[in-house]
């Protein structure tokens, strides 16, 4: 049963590989496991049939067979349990430490970023930009410092490369280029053996030729 | 092994069972399991040690021998998987649905909820004030309306009580008595169901005796 992956008909990022579906091409690839990619307009993805699938109204939404799972996390947990691509280490010591880390990169490291990723263009024209875009740099700056501690001179960030790097790269990947990232080149340098994986190449070139092939439609 | 959580010395919530460590005492009650409580101080929680344990300082840490988790959605993954409580399904589709709920508490529903907590506090003084608490309003509304939809009619949010329904209880506990939880009649009683259980009783009780004691000292 091939997987079918929803994603963004035109993704906002401009194909900059920066939408939550990457996440899961990047395990699929890992795991060397095929899929079918179906596109949906915001227009769609706001109607009920589409709800009746993701009640959130977001992208990705993975499909195999009957079952219907909606959040980047979720699915790449299951994509690493179904198809196995050392996502997820066997030992389950090493394996619990691993879903830590991707809890650390959705639910400690993301929220400053993203945020901060989104406030000028969110509140670029708000009476408290300023104050907020300093806040959010100062709660990013002090996550990705205790970040760069805890990764040290590893490679990863623990042992083998996992589930938990995949995520936090694709969360890191947000600052590529800025300044408030080139603060940390550990960090930098994480981000780009991540970049470097074979799978990560594949998945980034199959929704980058999606963007193009919209943007010539 | 008796797993040792690590919790607030005294919580920031006095008492009131929002701290994160009310999910994990929680999902061991569900599993019948034991453990024990270490507190920290905020001082401690910024000091080497702690950070040796905790990366970002922040808690629960969870103990169990050798094994040191933090990040509370990967704790109440780990105990559901190895102490059981019923929180996960053993059939895979539903444990993946299961685990998809988990993670629309923590990354879909939380960080407006989250946010909208925390305003008051933040920026109360602030003169945009209730421009930004109306924005915040706005996404948090639209995130229990869309809930709201996904639960329906039903008990919980996919069959029986899980590990999804107790991080989405949780989140939406920080808005009780809320004039905008109070719009969505389904999702008080939701969270009123999830608190009359048994488990999560006796997780409170743990933690509003703990913040007692706090006190008296």
């Amino acid at each position: 049963m091939t997987p079918v992956l929803t994603v963004f008909a035109r993704s906002p990022d401009r194909g900059r590989g920066l939408a939550r579906d990457m996440r899961v091409r990047w395990a699929l690839e890992e795991a060397g496991q095929a899929y079918e990619v179906r596109t949906v307009t915001f227009e769609v993805m706001k109607g009920p049939e589409y709800l009746a699938r993701q009640p959130f109204g977001q992208i990705p939404v993975y499909e195999e067979g009957d079952l219907v799972l909606f959040k980047s996390g979720a699915i790449v947990l299951h994509v690493a349990e179904r198809f196995g691509g050392g996502l997820l280490p066997v030992d389950p010591v090493l394996r619990a430490r691993q879903i830590t880390w991707l809890f650390a990169a959705i639910d400690t490291v993301e929220p400053p970023v993203f945020d901060l990723d989104l406030v000028d263009i969110i509140d670029g024209d708000k009476p408290w930009f300023e104050e907020r875009r300093h806040s959010l740099e100062t709660l990013a700056s002090a996550r990705l410092e205790a970040l760069a501690v805890a990764l040290g001179d590893a490679e990863w960030l623990d042992g083998a490369f996992g589930a938990g790097d995949l995520m936090m790269a694709t969360v890191l990947r947000c600052l590529a280029g800025s300044e408030l990232l080139g603060r940390y080149p550990s960090l930098v340098d994480y981000v780009a053996r991540g970049e470097a994986r074979p799978a990560f190449r594949r998945a980034y070139r199959a929704q980058r030729a999606l963007f193009e092939k919209s943007q010539a439609d």
